[in-house]
């Protein structure tokens, strides 16, 4: 296969933490045109850091795609690593410049003199037009790699990238890559591995994988001259791995786990409601990150403080007393209660221990309670989350939704 | 100012998206130790990819630390990309070999054969002990730079770096850094920088930039010989910036705009309740991220379906029928209503159009109601969010949010 690296120029991405999310992006639209991405980098917006780092991915890759540093002020230092790496001088495009001028004068944005930075590129390289801003990127070929540099912001770099992909990648060298990823939840990493690993050394096929949340993802990657043939490689293998794995795999696509609730509970037109006390509003709000999840979602209650508890599901000071708010009888008597009051045929209590504080030996931090309120029964889970109180939370919300799930295809958990 | 590189080896970072969460840590580490990550890589496991990275790295750092990699499997190839770096053998340490059986049979693990290419390092690399796993981390020095290897699994590779990091920078070089972010909500990015772009240059000060969903994110960066110093640059430089953008500013520090509210709340001794519709959970979710929001946050409805606005909000069906869900009464109701049936000084309703469908040319996707109920009065705001569903819902929640800071501090909006 091809390769790529793609390189994102800035100090914001070093300095404060910044997410860069073009590289990833970038690396996604490669992924479906066959050519790899073996190198991803964020980098201080100045030649000295610039400069080594485009001669080794020069050395490592045929495309080299850079992101950022086309600006017009002095923190914007692209061109000039550019003229550096392939020792050419840095000219100024005069006919570039009075395309900017026009550019400029169309849209009535003042002319300043440091936008002429804008019209230098290194001598040989070609414009890349840029239809929304004014940072036009560069295209030059040096040492066999193709060297692209673009603008960094995501709505002017996508189009142009877009625009000549096919271009840079080159058609005739294309393989075929498809993915999926399974997932399972509530099993571990080295029982879930112990039960598929026989099953990563088929050819084509690479096989990635890793703990996440609460979750074990397994990424599972096919490649091969043609697409047919990825498809049929990548189908034999997550099947295989799905007999393994039976009823403990939750999901063989992108969806999330509220998108394959959703859907169960809309093929069986039937509705949730939710009553949450540390989870406090995550598990409706992750419900309903899914369009169209008004089919089966209802709503439900927020009852962070005790006195909603009494008040909206009618639990008793006495039971709240002695068997405290993160306990079995509150989160049955939520699940019960929010499904009779808001209509629904499956309900849902969520009551636990989310920290820092408030654990004690007996409940310690990541303590939860959850049930599930049918109009036959109530189901009562008690599990230990790991992690921090985001962890904590987070874990709740899958484990609730896996619960439901489970019930709702008729596998134990 | 002193430089590193950080570079994490993992096929599953590039081939499914994997974040990189190790370079981002170790950065904020070095960043309190006064050492500059000029660059940031993920890189396939594979030498032809590290090889060039290492040797790129040593060209522009003083220190290159490596994450990933230092398994017991075909797969980790870090201490074979080091040794062509080395230019020096893999040489096979056979009493590290006896100590990693001795740590084996002490926890009652198998040993196997593959385990053993953990005992093996470039001939003069220094073992890093791993007090938890069993891949153990190397140092090596060359042309002038630290090169440490350290597992990938973060706790492993955390408390590794904690113990040695100190002598990896070196005491006698460290420059202080400090470091601010100040946030602001409902202002465009341009608007803002007119008002402070004066301050950029002040002496030992970078200043960054960026807009985020809904607000402008100003970092700020501090350098200077002693922390004294750095500090008192960016305090000055920080209020000289409040000064200019007075109310607008909404976080001076790393608290959230919850955080915030939740202080401003608790100082009062106030408390507040939401109701939500389109952000269905959202907003109690994003107040209760705060540990100890018990003291203000008591709690809510999620009203997705129009049937719970009704029964819980007591919205008449004829209020629904002529204004929409997605409406000022709507809001102004669901506010008021909360705030009072569950006893607390604030309430907030939510109401819009979160998308992909449901808009129309009267209410688009994005269109928002907020309302926030006091004792005395309530307010209402209409606005349009931009992005994508989770984006109009995050947008939302931080604007609510931040109605209320301003209702809470005497700033209008």
């Amino acid at each position: 296969m091809k390769r790529a690296v793609l390189i994102a120029v800035g100090s914001e991405l070093l300095r404060f933490g910044r997410a860069d999310t073009n590289t990833v992006w970038i690396s996604a639209q490669l992924d479906r045109l066959g050519m790899e991405t073996v190198a991803r980098v964020a980098v201080l917006d100045e030649p000295a850091a610039i400069v080594p780092t485009i001669r080794a991915a020069v050395e490592m890759a045929d495309l080299v795609i850079l992101t950022g540093g086309l600006g017009p002020t002095e923190d914007d230092r692209t061109r000039e690593a550019l003229a550096q790496v392939l020792e050419r001088p840095l000219e100024h495009d005069a006919e570039k410049e009075a395309e900017l001028r026009r550019r400029f004068a169309a849209v009535e944005l003042p002319w300043t003199e440091r936008q002429a930075r804008q019209a230098r590129r290194p001598a040989g390289a070609r414009w890349i037009a840029n239809g929304v801003g004014s940072a036009d990127g560069l295209l030059v070929d040096h040492a066999g790699t193709t060297i692209v540099a673009l603008p960094g912001v995501p709505s002017e770099m996508k189009p142009m990238l877009a625009a000549h992909v096919d271009d840079w990648v080159g058609v005739s060298s294309r393989q075929a890559v498809v993915l999926s990823t399974l997932r399972v939840f509530g099993r571990g990493e080295a029982a879930v591995e112990a039960r598929i690993s026989d099953l990563y050394d088929r050819p084509g096929i690479d096989v990635t994988i890793l703990s996440g949340p609460g979750e074990v993802e397994i990424g599972i990657r096919s490649v091969a001259d043609r697409r047919e043939t990825a498809v049929l490689q990548l189908n034999a293998t997550c099947d295989a791995m799905k007999a393994r794995l039976g009823g403990d795999v939750y999901v063989d696509d992108k969806r999330s786990l509220a998108g394959i609730v959703g859907d169960l509970l809309t093929e069986r037109g039937e509705t949730l409601a939710v009553a949450e006390s540390c989870t406090a509003g995550l598990l409706a709000a992750e419900s309903t990150t899914v369009p169209g999840s008004s089919r089966w979602f209802r709503g439900g209650w927020v009852v962070y403080a005790n006195e909603l508890k009494q008040q909206l599901a009618g639990i008793d000071a006495a039971t709240l007393e002695r068997h405290g708010a993160a306990s079995e009888p509150v989160a049955r008597r939520l699940a019960e209660a929010v499904r009779t009051d808001c209509g629904a045929d499956w309900g849902i209590g969520v009551t636990g221990i989310a920290g820092p504080t408030g654990g004690s030996e007996d409940k310690p931090v990541g303590l939860v309670h959850v049930a599930l309120a049918s109009r036959d029964a109530t189901q009562h889970w008690r599990t230990l989350r790991p992690g921090d109180r985001e962890g904590v939370r987070r874990g709740s919300v899958a484990f609730a939704l896996d619960c439901l799930r489970r019930a709702l295809i008729g596998s134990a958990r």
